[in-house]
């Protein structure tokens, strides 16, 4: 990749969205474009990264997220370092300072970090050197998420957030993919609203910049594009829904809903999908889903991610 | 590696054996060679596949297996990516389909898929534009296992098939190994039998193109090479066997069987092996063993089915 | 990495520091060295192994140790491939003897094992071409632990060994690390002193080469480095600990007892680090603590040991 002006990106770790200045958000998806082409030839590498170490400390299982890290990080010649939380020595009776600790001593260029934990991101942030990307943590934040997210949004938009609205669908309170795109969309100048039962709300949500909205119906009135959430299953369990059955018969997005949206409405969902309870087959794979792009953008948005943040270091070197 | 000429591969994908013709085996046996003798190098690897994607999609656990195919597309430069189905959120909750899809969108040119169902790899074929290898689906095909077995027949044999007799011994019923390799050594010549207790032999095996046999003395006489099976030990409590001394009694291959058959005889085995129970420890040890030859094979083998399906598309390049 | 003088490395396997000269020592403390340099560089990679195939064989979990091989490999350009016990239909059913014979069938340069069964790293190298490396069997030995802890003392010390004393502190019966560090820091000209409850002292200690205590206060006075070792919580429970908070108060190194030692005293310990049992916390974190000095020297100690054994066939060819 030759640029022919550096941006000087100014974040030694991505924490969060908020953070981001909107330069930042549009240098780095422009680079993620970039990366994107890249993603379409046979030879799907560049040696940008060679020699650099990424470690992906996943302490939540997510193979999705990982793989595309991974991913994102070969595709850059860099050598990547899974470790799991589970059976893992470095992490059983050690703390997570030790733990990253001694990861750091092992001299990775970026660590890639998972947690259960909000604020566990910026726990190692804090106390390491090296860049920490945080790859999800609790329910508070999945930047790299909504990055990617509107990655797929900018190119369907080209480039055009200011006077579209999105609507995010189903359980926002327990989603940090939500709250990461909420902040995220409304800095790139798209209005939200939020759609969701009163328990999968969050509390204090009447103070975020967003229209919140029970009724579907009303909610998709107009909207450019519906993010769909996914359903954690077990949240029945815990007595937040009373029937899966009503709760997809009042917030499984379909076809029908979209006739009220805008005409060229577009469709996300992070992925895995429960078909028939957040999103229904037919809308799953129908023109309107972005959710293949999606996965596609993911790797993408992550080598730019991961680029500019081993190589912030570099400068010195220029 | 440069080839004078180029054979142009016609399948997307390896499914089965019985897709293939004589001269796609010999052409993939010969390039197999090629690479075997590669990995007797000290420097393991070409830079054949640099940049291209290889995904190991093992939805049943096989170490074996799956690091052969591993160490294929590392030594040809590729990158790989493991994904299990145990605790991965990728398919928890997703249907095939809905995984196959998201794997295709990280853009691999080849995804190797095992899969406990019957038709697994057919039903991505199918589906995705990316090749797809079978790498063992339920008791369907196994192709790669028959493909790297024919290779070791045809370096003992050079080249020779026509005339020869290979007796496969053991649970057939349950076997992908035993369909794939009949399918391909009549293919190439060889007379097939096969032996087993009755309660092991699958439905219909009369319409198969070999011979029958329940007696291993019998079975043994004047055959070219043995190929003995895994015994899944499960199998004697589901009450298919009487009882594991007694089958081990009567078809437990051991050196005095190998008196009946031809003098330059070869024995064969898939592995992991079960001594004392489908083949004797001092068989297995001694110079007609085949076994070991059969793991180096497989990754030259897996090598050839890698470089074949990945650069397939490459052709309009050249 | 060039090297104007090549030294003949004598061994085929790396099984314990008792097969060491204190030449081969020193030239490999020398060789880990100039890794370790490489490890502070943005560009951590060099070429020397390219091409070359490092089994990871870990029949025990260890992330830790795993991690550290892995990254050792990687940053020499080796391929690296890991097995695991759990779930491994290689090991399934399979005697060490096959599942090593299958692995060396796939063309290994250097087989890393960690094993429980002391000797069974002895027990693939005598039935092995490649190189094997022990990477902990038992309660046996544990020859790269102590050759990174040698690596960090040497850095602290300026190769100055003789008239030196090192205390290591703990649960010296179970310990592989006490094992090899005590033949190692000897055969360096180190003096050591062995400091633990009688309950966890070896059988036969009082004819190991190193004097004996069970006072920590005593133990301490004027040593120049404190080995703690890692006590498993389950000791406890087997009856060899009456209690966990007494054996704290009664071993458990902090600031305190470093006042009657020499003045510029180095603390090691394996991990993970148990504070405030094996180690006070303010301790583990104070400027005496070469705890994470010794994960980075691990990389670059297993950088030296792969690169050594991966060679050694080479020499015909220079």
């Amino acid at each position: 990749m030759q640029h022919q002006e550096r941006y000087i990106w100014p974040h030694k770790d991505l924490l969060d969205v908020t953070q981001l200045s909107k330069a930042d958000v549009m240098h780095l998806l422009d680079l993620a474009g970039q990366f994107h082409e890249i993603n379409q030839r046979p030879v799907k590498k560049v040696p940008t990264l060679k020699g650099r170490t990424v470690v992906l400390f996943f302490a939540e299982p997510s193979t999705r997220t990982k793989t595309s890290f991974d991913m994102a990080g070969k595709r850059l010649s860099a050598d990547t370092f899974s470790l799991a939380k589970s059976g893992s020595s470095l992490v059983k009776g050690e703390s997570l300072k030790d733990t990253a600790l001694t990861l750091q001593a092992m001299s990775p260029d970026v660590i890639v970090i998972r947690h259960t934990s909000s604020g566990a991101a910026q726990f190692l942030a804090e106390r390491l050197d090296c860049a920490i990307v945080n790859g999800g943590d609790g329910w508070h934040a999945h930047p790299t998420q909504a990055l990617l997210d509107s990655f797929s949004l900018n190119r369907a938009w080209k480039g055009q957030f200011e006077g579209k609205t999105v609507l995010i669908l189903g359980d926002i309170a327990h989603s940090r993919v939500a709250r990461s795109n909420v902040h995220l969309l409304t800095k790139l100048g798209a209005k939200v609203r939020l759609c969701a039962p009163r328990t999968l709300l969050p509390a204090g949500v009447h103070t975020w910049p967003a229209e919140i909205y029970d009724n579907l119906k009303k909610a998709v009135q107009g909207v450019d594009a519906v993010m769909a959430l996914r359903l954690q299953l077990e949240r029945q369990q815990a007595g937040l829904l009373p029937d899966l059955r009503e709760y997809a018969n009042r917030y499984c997005l379909g076809l029908d809903h979209l006739k009220e949206a805008a005409a060229d409405v577009k469709v996300l969902h992070p992925g895995p999908m429960n078909r028939g309870v957040e999103i229904s087959s037919a809308l799953a794979d129908a023109p309107q889903s972005l959710v293949l792009d999606q996965v596609a953008s993911g790797v993408a948005t992550r080598m730019a991610i991961l680029f500019l943040h081993a190589t912030r270091k570099d400068e010195g070197d220029r």
